[in-house]
């Protein structure tokens, strides 16, 4: 098993991944998708009149405010139009894509962040209506049924609390909590840039192989939202998923060129 | 098995429903929901700058005229808006829901309408950028699967053709079909009206029980959306249901209700 993340910036040549995940499908390769949507619920929330607004917590992350209607707009942009595009596409191209989010038959269960300490002009302060969650258990079982049954998994990132709220989650980790419960040999993040850069945006400066043990060290050069690709990336290896690449996904062939060592290969 | 149509159209309380729903397999009974969404495509697809045109065909039905950019708005509204929040809302009754539309793991397969003869200002027009579809096969081996792992379906009205484009279906029709799939005693439309009323919108004209050799004379009065659901019940009928009641959505315990005969009752 593959988990592939299709990142939700612009730029990932979605045509190219869904044939190359076919070609590799119809090698036998098993490979479960997870997306993001950011992009595009940014877009669509401004032509709501609901434009998007981000926090950055105490500890340096940025993250969506996702209040209720926000998480509206966030489940319609990713589960219903994202995900449904992406499995038309998939099945186009011959594969028996099945699309979800983690709210569907529980399959991705979250804890919801119900404070946030963020910083706002130089201040701390709380925030106690978001819609934010971390995923802690994801529903093996139930994906493993729909692979045995001949589907390919296309997930959205969204996932639900114990209380039965929706939550919008971060993707990147969301891929990465997938890889460990689904026992993947691998995850590839695609990206709209070559792989992990020493020094962002100079593609020259591409670190070809990160030896596992030091991966958390790039935390400190990865920019805005590489930096959870870098955390999913830790998440994944301590859940036993053996490699990780951050690829290009604007080329051609995009899944084969990550396997074949193209990008930032972590093992 | 019962299958339970929820109308995209205002007015139905979701939440009795859902409740009703969890209260019903709890007792053991087993349902299938499957939902329109009509009324807030309508809404979004005005606020997002491209407003719902409707056709009438020449045999006297409306549809929705759907290109692709509203085929878009439409899945992002029933997939991932309709559908994620009834999904929310039954998990946080107990009922383990799992959303889906019929494009996932070819669920439903339709055959696109790819020339709709039209009237338009008394004259006949035919369209061709059209993406809709009638439904003629369901997979109930994979709705089988996810009922027989303890999950309730809940199905967003998207299809896909054979050449696998996403189709927007009718619902009710739909319905008609899942239910025929999966060998359904029971279908159940839930409107905004108590049932069948021999004249709209008399609620006092409301026809409590029709022979089933006798449903499809309701044609010549059931009112503008009404006749789809007249329609689906006569294909119901025709695949097998025994049994086929149009209750009202507005009333707490509809679901009983219904059952109980309490509406139009077609057997």
């Amino acid at each position: 098993m593959i988990v592939v993340k299709i990142g939700g910036a612009s730029g990932v040549n979605l045509d190219a991944v869904c044939r190359d995940a076919a070609e590799l499908i119809r090698q036998g390769q098993a490979i479960t998708i997870v997306h993001g949507g950011s992009a595009e619920t940014n877009e669509i929330s401004t032509q709501l009149g609901h434009p998007p607004r981000f926090l950055t917590s105490v500890s340096g992350f940025t993250s969506r405010y996702t209040d209720r209607e926000t998480l509206e707009i966030f489940a319609m942009v990713t589960s219903g139009k994202i995900n449904t595009l992406l499995v038309e596409r998939l099945q186009r191209y011959g594969v028996n894509a099945f699309g979800l989010s983690g709210v569907d038959g529980r399959v991705m269960v979250a804890k919801r962040k119900d404070t946030v300490r963020i910083i706002e002009n130089g201040r701390q302060r709380i925030i106690r209506d978001d819609y934010t969650g971390k995923v802690e258990q994801v529903n093996a079982a139930l994906l493993n049924q729909l692979i045995a049954a001949g589907l390919t998994p296309v997930i959205a990132p969204l996932a639900i609390s114990p209380e039965g709220e929706a939550l919008n989650i971060d993707a990147d980790r969301a891929a990465a909590m997938v890889a460990g419960a689904l026992k993947a040999e691998a995850v590839i993040f695609l990206t709209n840039v070559p792989g992990l850069l020493r020094h962002y945006p100079d593609d020259t400066s591409l670190i070809p192989t990160i030896d596992k043990a030091k991966v958390e060290a790039s935390l400190s050069f990865a920019e805005g939202r590489m930096k959870k690709k870098v955390l999913g990336a830790c998440e994944a290896l301590e859940l036993g998923v053996a490699r990780i690449v951050f690829a290009d996904g604007r080329i051609d062939q995009p899944l084969q060129g990550a396997l074949a060592g193209r990008g930032t290969v972590i093992s």
